[in-house]
């Protein structure tokens, strides 16, 4: 061993790959689920004054006045059960280091979202893969309540597929589980269900929620973690001190406050994402109706890799993601009509 | 246990607690060493413009245009020296989550930052102090190559303290340990010598800067790390993706090109800090000779908790510690003429 040798656990872990961050404006970017329009006028204003303000001076810790704002805006009981993070990934590494010691294990569902894995893997912790049985439900054994689980996640509305576990069906869950379920709604503001309302049932059901997509806050960093106030203040002790700087905390402030504006922005998506779908459908992808801001496609010729390589040749790039034991496909975000139709024809043009 | 106990390792410890950071206008803050002056102009300028940039985008997970910069203005061989955080305690969580695993050990000097301690426990692992001798020196063994040392900290200047050790004595502690030094320089650009040169020399010699302090900019969270290269590569695949924001990376970028305001303000601040050191020796105050933007001043009457609570009944905040075994202070802020000559006037009436 060298003098800086990272950890033995952690010199064989595979990092997590985020989907490529070109230069803006070289690609039509329909790879990382961002929102295509800017965030609401109302965000930019409180972002333009707020850069005379106090920045010389440590941000509130732990951001009160987002946490105000997010109870009024989605009826919780009140500011002491939500946690600010910087990014919902600040706030999954929270869980995972506040719940999983090393050796011990976190479980998921697979195909989901990768990074569970590696946040395991920086922990020294295991992790267990369920698959999703057909149509993207879970199976029994998902509840299982083994000696060393720890933590479990739920990407929900999941990602690449896009469906959804019915709130009812995680209830179960929840009250079957021997630890806290972590029900990941990084694309709930999409979906026709979410799981806010049980967490007053469940002590041990949190949920997570973040701005880099419906709200059109990637650039900011921002999520936070709604679960009973208990919980959230021995999570906060774990946390970095300033773990959210003053100028997400007044974007966020603003964002939240505008659910009139995320309504219509949600709406103008969700027909775009009907219309990819159906020319999906017609170009014979097999396509999962998706309650999230993209959409998971399979080919009946495979290809998929060529169709991404192709793709992004002609500037447009879309996640191509191959899951081992499993299968691979496109996953493409919902851009604007323009975007999409652009894309679309791109698309038709590798099959003539 | 219940299904949301934390990890048994963490339920004991004791959280860190930063200083307190009340409504702005309220206090005279003194209290965390914060610049009291405003950002240079280009950050203001540069934010203002970032308002209306690509919000609905992830950030550059590596922020190379800061890393860019941060070369240039510190003479670097290179952006790949630098690894960019969510302010320097992100870097030291990286730091410690990368090296030191549950019941391995990580080495701090005693009194000093206590946050170390509290990264410690959160990874389920060890922490030693070593005590400072008289005159703020090392003793010889604090470079003990104990069988379980992963990580060794030294805030150099250091806090509570403000004294340094010198460069060639901390290139003599890298070579002798065996595991990295994290050299931690959030208050250098206050000081007269550092740590940077050295990192050339050293593999296991890394350096962490910070915006919070010198630069006016505790607000945005931004920090850093110089390194050698393979390390900064490590490292970086155990960081948050995203984990420094849009805005920051642009506030960043800005204030670190900006060395002319940065050796203006620090000039000031200098001369407001020696004023106050004269003032306190002129009310029998021992003062350790600070090369940081506090100072560290203990009284032969002691009454250090009722001086600080005084002070806070009359809206100046600054900071009361007391280290178990070793001994209790003030330590106060650099912060306008003004201000100081309020809290100065203040400490003289509490001893009328």
């Amino acid at each position: 061993m060298t003098k800086i040798d990272l950890r033995p656990a952690l010199a064989k872990m595979l990092p997590y790959a985020p989907g490529e961050q070109p230069p803006p404006g070289k690609f039509i970017k329909l790879n990382t689920n961002e929102n295509p329009y800017p965030p609401a006028p109302a965000v930019v204003s409180a972002l333009q004054e707020a850069a005379t303000g106090p920045l010389n001076r440590y941000p509130d810790p732990m951001a009160n006045a987002f946490r105000r704002a997010a109870a009024d805006a989605l009826g919780l009981p009140g500011p002491e059960w939500v946690l600010a993070g910087n990014g919902s990934d600040d706030i999954l590494t929270i869980l995972v280091r506040g719940f999983v010691g090393e050796q011990e294990k976190l479980r998921l569902p697979y195909p989901s979202y990768i990074l569970y894995r590696t946040l395991a893997d920086i922990q020294a912790a295991n992790w267990e893969q369920i698959h999703f049985l057909d149509g993207w439900h879970l199976p029994t054994h998902f509840t299982n309540a083994d000696d060393d689980l720890r933590l479990v996640f739920l990407p929900n509305p999941n990602s690449p597929s896009g469906t959804v576990v019915a709130p009812e069906q995680i209830s179960e869950i929840a009250s079957a589980l021997p630890c806290p379920l972590v029900v990941d709604e990084a694309y709930a503001d999409f979906a026709d269900s979410n799981c806010l309302d049980l967490v007053q049932k469940h002590d041990n059901l949190l949920v997570t929620r973040t701005f880099s997509k419906a709200y059109g806050l990637a650039g900011i960093r921002f999520g936070f973690l709604v679960a009973q106030p208990a919980l959230i203040n021995r999570l906060a002790s774990i946390k970095d001190s300033y773990n959210c700087d003053y100028l997400s905390i007044v974007a966020a402030t603003a964002a939240i406050s505008q659910q009139d504006w995320l309504t219509e922005v949600v709406a103008k998506l969700k027909q775009t994402r009907q219309r990819m779908e159906q020319r999906l459908t017609e170009m014979d992808f097999h396509v999962t109706p998706s309650q999230a801001n993209f959409v998971w496609a399979q080919h009946p010729q495979g290809q998929h890799q060529e169709l991404y390589d192709f793709l992004k040749k002609n500037q447009i790039l879309v996640r191509y993601m191959d899951f081992p034991d499993w299968g691979d496909g496109i996953r493409i975000s919902v851009g604007t009509d323009q975007q999409i139709d652009a894309c679309m024809m791109m698309i038709e043009r590798f099959f003539q």
